[in-house]
């Protein structure tokens, strides 16, 4: 169905498809059917009119009064988000974070596999991680160019982030998730994604603030993990 | 200025704080000092009129053809999260992830304070892990008591992660932030964040899809890695 264009989806939209998968995938797992655009409303903390308009970007409007086929609407949201095809990934970085992330099974399950790990310090090289050899970065267009990887994931400490963008720019990855606490400057045309490990302990720190003081506030709904940002 | 009483801030608003703190923190760093809402709009990817609204409830308004005050809203965000103390902080996992997690600078230098790691592995216990020792799974509860620890981190396989919450709420915790690729249980009234690593990956593969395919979509706008989710 790749062949069919689609009109892109904005940014905003697009960065919460995710989160509803990720939704979906629990309701399947508990083996609900359908899910309501309200219902996913409430656990993706946006409103319901968002979600409709959201979804509406993939050409599906659920059904009046039942709402959305969980299993179908995985589908579309995988398909739209390129999931149903094998990413081979590369990790620079074979520190802690970048061993995590090569062993991570919520990576392999969705569809991208690494292919690569490279690292400068020559204590970790031809060490396993995640079922690949640690190799030198130096090897890094080699491995790019001969497993046609266009995703490679930043794991190195702030002050080597940005050799790491260089040198996978350099071997022509087009897609960067950088995990590095530190602003990276790319050319044009290339995506870069930042991952931020403390956001969520941000919004915890403002519920135990608020439980501290007695606020009005407290946590509210769902509090099963379910939603995240 | 915590005893003043504040509303509530409803939960969608408050992922963005975050958010709107680190685009405020690269900004700060590149010596800007105003920012107007539809600066902050694009970097966050959402829109000018959701960004003022969000900041109402911290009750800013910025001027009218100024904007804000990038220091001060700072300020703002950072009380309004608690972020202007220090928070004890208790790790679940001496694996790769929690020993990644220990030593990330980001999470430090927004005043989480790591106080102690625990595992049930015998061969983790004793090590030094972000400066502190790896103790047995055992003394959860003592750590948290004596160190007044609110807030958990889940850096287990999923298959321990629940009884890592368990054991976690028992001990008196009130906030926990799961890595681990499942979903917890925990009574009403503890919160629970759950952090998707592979969640970026799926937008990256969105656009790299839209690449291969030649679609109408290409990396729009800010690449330099100041947008997330």
């Amino acid at each position: 169905m790749s062949e069919t264009p689609r009109r892109k989806i904005p940014e905003a939209a697009l960065s919460r498809l995710p989160i509803y998968l990720r939704i979906l995938v629990d309701l399947a797992a508990d083996e609900v059917t359908q899910v309501s655009s309200e219902q996913l409303a409430e656990l993706a903390a946006v409103n319901a009119a968002k979600v409709r308009k959201d979804l509406s970007y993939l050409g599906t409007y659920g059904t009046r009064g039942v709402g959305y086929d969980v299993q179908f609407l995985m589908y579309q949201i995988q398909r739209e988000l390129g999931l149903n095809q094998s990413w081979p990934v590369v990790i620079v970085g074979a520190g802690n974070l970048g061993q995590a992330l090569a062993n991570f099974t919520g990576i392999s399950e969705r569809g991208f596999h690494i292919v690569g790990v490279v690292d400068k310090d020559e204590t970790k090289i031809g060490s396993i991680v995640g079922g690949v050899r640690v190799t030198h970065a130096d090897e890094l267009t080699q491995i790019v160019q001969s497993k046609t990887v266009s995703i490679g994931i930043i794991a190195t400490p702030a002050q080597h982030a940005q050799e790491a963008a260089d040198a996978l720019v350099r071997a022509g990855v087009g897609s960067i998730m950088n995990f590095a606490p530190t602003v990276l400057s790319v050319p044009n045309g290339v995506n870069v994604r930042k991952v931020d490990l403390a956001l969520e302990l941000q919004i915890l720190s403002y519920y135990e603030q608020c439980r501290t003081n007695n606020h009005l506030a407290s946590p509210t709904g769902d509090n099963t993990g379910a939603v995240s940002a």
